[in-house]
């Protein structure tokens, strides 16, 4: 039996991180067999793509090699976790994926949005989530969160402005509204326990669909 | 004014790689201000992706991560040797390009052909040549020539079959059809004074085209 393939999505502070884990727990105390993972996803040559993207004295780096770059480190992902753990009918679930690179990458650098989504297509070779769930919460409220929670690095995208992160959440939620069957709208704004539940709903809402319910 | 940009295509013994830097020679002695150049493109970043495609310990890559790497190295080589080179009025001469990208990796593997073309497009962001050499010689007199060559050492494509260098053959011709603007199809079964004439002769009538005669 084919598994299920989960991705989360949302921005700074939106708790998809903080969620994923505990949504992991409640299927896997159910028996299901769970692959949690998130890119460049520990393949060795993901990894070594990884590494040139990061490398800060690679600064000459133009953004339309980023952009191919992270589609590469995708496929490799996808052919060698990916799809062997959907094959033996695990659920998946993957911290970000596809849409990152769309609302991040392409949009926010200003590269051609439909052909970033088209490489990336080819990349997955059909391997689309079968749901992905969306941490709908507004940047300022997530970044309050941010700030609150001490043990938390910030990152490079975190010092972006809060303009930036703003479209972002736009970006977000125009790809909600226009593959609607396949993104699901997380209220992130509750607590951790009401969004966990959240998330495990949705995807028993699929299973039941797909005949997976166990 | 904007320079003129060159790419050379054929098969194995086609003898385009030896031909160039005499076609090269010509125009340098006529005060073009020429750059020779060949993918990876000698950019830092480019020879670090071209190290992971090469690296032999990658087995495990898969050829939609390869083509999305080689497009990752060309789009860097286009940004920072090609496209300053151009702005700068050069005549730049390039061994292989996008066109051997669809040939040997995408119809060779059986990827996406039309997928492969579109990303590569996206990476070379819209400095497509102005012509393409494509020198036509069948595989059979191409290994002959090479064969006869000691000099010059055997890499691993020469060691596929005739076949797959039949089949790239084919799409080269293919390719040379549906775009008969840019590709110009240089007989490589003559000597080669006489091929390099023909190279000669098809930029000149490009550099007439275009105005840029000096």
């Amino acid at each position: 039996m084919q598994g299920l393939f989960i991705t989360f999505e949302g921005g700074e502070g939106s708790g998809k991180t903080t969620v994923l884990p505990l949504v992991a727990e409640h299927f896997i105390n159910l028996g299901f067999d769970v692959l949690i993972t998130r890119e460049p996803g520990g393949t060795p040559i993901a990894e070594e793509i990884r590494e040139i993207i990061l490398d800060r004295k690679n600064t000459a780096m133009d953004p339309h090699t980023e952009a191919l770059l992270y589609a590469a480190a995708r496929a490799q992902h996808i052919q060698e976790k990916i799809k062997p753990a959907l094959a033996a009918g695990k659920l998946v679930l993957c911290d970000r994926f596809v849409d990152s690179s769309i609302v991040y990458q392409a949009q926010a650098r200003n590269l051609d949005v439909e052909a970033v989504w088209q490489f990336n297509q080819f990349a997955i070779d059909n391997t689309m989530p079968d749901i992905t769930l969306f941490f709908d919460i507004e940047p300022e409220l997530g970044f309050a969160r941010i700030n609150k929670d001490n043990s938390r690095e910030v990152n490079r995208l975190d010092l972006e402005t809060l303009e930036f992160h703003e479209q972002v959440y736009k970006n977000y939620l125009n790809l909600a509204d226009k593959d609607s069957d396949r993104i699901q709208i997380v209220d992130a704004r509750l607590d951790i326990q009401n969004v966990t539940q959240q998330c495990i709903d949705f995807i028993n809402e699929k299973t039941k669909l797909l005949g997976k319910e166990r």
